[in-house]
């Protein structure tokens, strides 16, 4: 195996970047809107802050930046050989925004090793990187789809398809999109402005902690990415008759909790017995909700992925024939709105190379190719594909624990991983050239 | 069998009370914190509302009336001869809260129906009836206890059974239950002043629609009943672990969700095989709640009634048993808080003679026995219980639909019930005569 080592900088510097990227970890979560747990939805004024945060980054490793027409914090540093603002860029970089009590690194740490691999490429003394093409670092607004129940916004809008039906959608509070839109002091009229076009990218490379088990399992620090789960987000409504818990006999009762409840069963009975396809029920509530009311009404959330469409569609199609049955044995009716469908992207090959070149030329004490996994979370990559080739290179994950505040990620790693990525970049410039 | 009739009015009467009831039910409906369904919970504004038009209502048939420490709104009108304003006497009433998106009748319809036995008994141009007792009607501030969780509070209150520990109980915006009073305007350090002796009541008699399909099946109007159904509510909790919902692999996960799920189904299966044992979870909210979250807590509610306390709690134990099997199953944990626990409470059985004599005079176009059945919804009587007798009149309710929009009761078997009622006193008074 070659151990083509591309990157000139003493392990000193290195280690002062992950430590930066752990200093900054901790800042980033004290910015939340729930004191003691980390909060930070799309068009809060937390994510006004973060952006902020992340713009003065941004200019100390030499970028220009700017916020965007759907609120992603950008930034670029030219090429130094024939600098064109023009020119297409490799965009590097991860989301900001998070889930409710959420980790500290899902998504942030890939927007500050990008940062760091800036620094590390920038030309001494200039604002401009030795490479045959620009950087663009894009810290993305929202991917989890926390507030408005509709992942990827910010992703979807750099890649030209956000949909004009999404301006409608609420949050808890019954705000729209396009009210969020004006409160947090940006323009829906000006949405396309985001959309970028495949011919001003040149690859999108992405750095993020595994959601799961395997690296830690495995033991191995990083890990090429091979494609992004296919996923499809669905709101379940099952509706029955709100009756008296008291005085209505079982014979009589059309309890939409019971009928929600088997369903939820049945999700996980259906998708365990399948390899690569996983159905979580994350969301449920029942109404009206008193302890002396038989629920009238359950509505709960469906989330479904897959390595593959077809294997996902199929599963979903099973689904749906146990909710028949379910609701029709207990006269219940039952609706599924989809609220999320994203195929499986697979990351680009050339991509993958140079992610795997990467990695190798960084972890030098084992002859092992690394580890090549799939992603059975979703990325800002999903939506990116439609535009761009997608790499993307993952961090061992403790315990495999992430949407949870003891999500963690160590800082060896860390370190391990920003050599890796700047390998990647390196590799790329050398394909290019 | 006797047709003993003491009740002299005509029927062109008692229908003008059935409509004006009918009416009232209308008018009160209105009285609601969601507009465009029913919901008046204890303390509210919607609560002081009714409590006036209830003071209004109260004096207009000749009472005096007052609202006592807790929120209930009382009247009493005194026996012609010797009158005493200390003499015991005859409570007839019912409550005036609601469950949210509730109907119209529930508690309702018995308050408006005491007021017009005291409308037919008051004896003519006095402020006076000429029974043996003074009567007194109480409209119960909180029954359903929608907005603490914990039910019968203005029943406890007056049969001094109030608990200190309750006012620290929380309301969905996290008022206490002691701030909630002294908004509301009562001094939560007066609530002993509620509290009414035992020889000081005569006995309580409550009209009620049935919460339960069965006479609506048999096709009867009216109902004895024996006794109010014994009680327990829980608050249960579920304690997993929340991760990502693409990364986790199912054995790696502690849902919450699906553990919780499987309760509820073991409550419905452990619960039908019994006869007398209903068990209802009504309320069930998964944290944090994120559509790609496992959720690492569920917490739902149990409510469960039996005609017997043992019965009940040998079914408590069951489903214990059952939830320690699932719980460890999925690696999850699990504990109860018991909210509420009110034991069977049995008619009287005079007071029974008397609603069922005061029925046998009403309904005169049948040789049968009015039936004879048991509440499986609890009832202020539950409480009022421990210092007064207890009878109670049911109303049929077309398809058993209580606790819902749909709740209904015909204005000819509430004529029927007022009737009823009515000679129920009377019989009452002949034998205290």
């Amino acid at each position: 195996m070659t151990r083509r080592v591309l990157l000139d900088v003493t392990p000193d510097r290195i280690a002062a970047a992950a430590r930066r990227v752990m200093a900054r970890c901790d800042e980033l979560a004290r910015v939340t809107a729930a004191p003691g747990s980390i909060e930070r939805v799309y068009l809060s004024p937390e994510h006004a802050r973060v952006n902020r945060l992340a713009a003065e980054w941004m200019r100390e490793v030499g970028m220009r930046s700017w916020q965007d027409a759907a609120g992603n914090q950008m930034g670029r540093i030219e090429r130094a050989s024939d600098p064109d603002p023009a020119a297409p860029a490799l965009m590097l970089g991860s989301h900001l925004d998070t889930v409710r009590d959420a980790g500290r690194f899902d998504g942030i740490v890939g927007v500050l090793m990008a940062l760091e691999v800036v620094r590390l490429l920038r030309l001494p003394g200039e604002s401009a990187v030795g490479l045959p093409f620009p950087l663009e670092v894009i810290a993305f607004s929202d991917e989890e789809g926390t507030r408005f129940g509709k992942a990827l916004l910010g992703s979807s809008a750099v890649a030209g398809t956000w949909n004009d039906s999404w301006w409608t959608l609420t949050d808890a509070d019954g705000l729209t999109l396009r009210q969020a839109f004006l409160e947090f002091g940006l323009d829906p009229g000006r949405i396309g402005e985001a959309a970028r076009r495949p011919d001003q990218l040149v690859g999108y490379l992405e750095a993020h902690i595994e959601q799961g088990p395997e690296l830690h399992r495995s033991e191995q620090p990083l890990a090429v990415v091979s494609s992004i789960a296919s996923a499809r987000r669905f709101q379940l409504t099952v509706e029955g008759e709100a009756r008296h818990a008291g005085g209505t006999p079982y014979d009589m009762r059309r309890d939409a909790l019971l009928g929600a409840s088997e369903a939820a069963l049945a999700v996980e009975r259906i998708c365990a017995a399948e390899h690569h396809i996983i159905g979580t029920v994350g969301q449920f509530e029942a109404f009206p909700g008193s302890v002396n009311v038989i629920p009238g009404e359950t509505v709960f959330s469906l989330d479904l992925r897959g390595e593959f469409d077809g294997e996902r569609d199929r599963v979903w199609d099973a689904i749906s024939r146990e909710l028949d049955e379910i609701m029709g044995r207990r006269s219940l009716r039952w609706n599924a709105r989809e609220i999320h469908n994203a195929p499986a992207v697979r990351c680009a090959p050339l991509l993958q190379d140079v992610v795997r070149e990467g990695i190798t030329s960084t972890i030098t004490d084992t002859a092992e190719e690394p580890p090549v996994i799939f992603s059975r979370a979703g990325h800002d990559g999903m939506a990116i594909g439609s535009i761009a080739d997608v790499g993307m290179l993952f961090l061992r994950n403790p315990d495999g624990i992430s949407h949870h505040p003891d999500e963690a990620v160590s800082g060896s790693d860390v370190a391990l991983g920003i050599r890796a990525l700047a390998e990647s970049v390196l590799g790329l410039a050398m394909d290019k050239n």
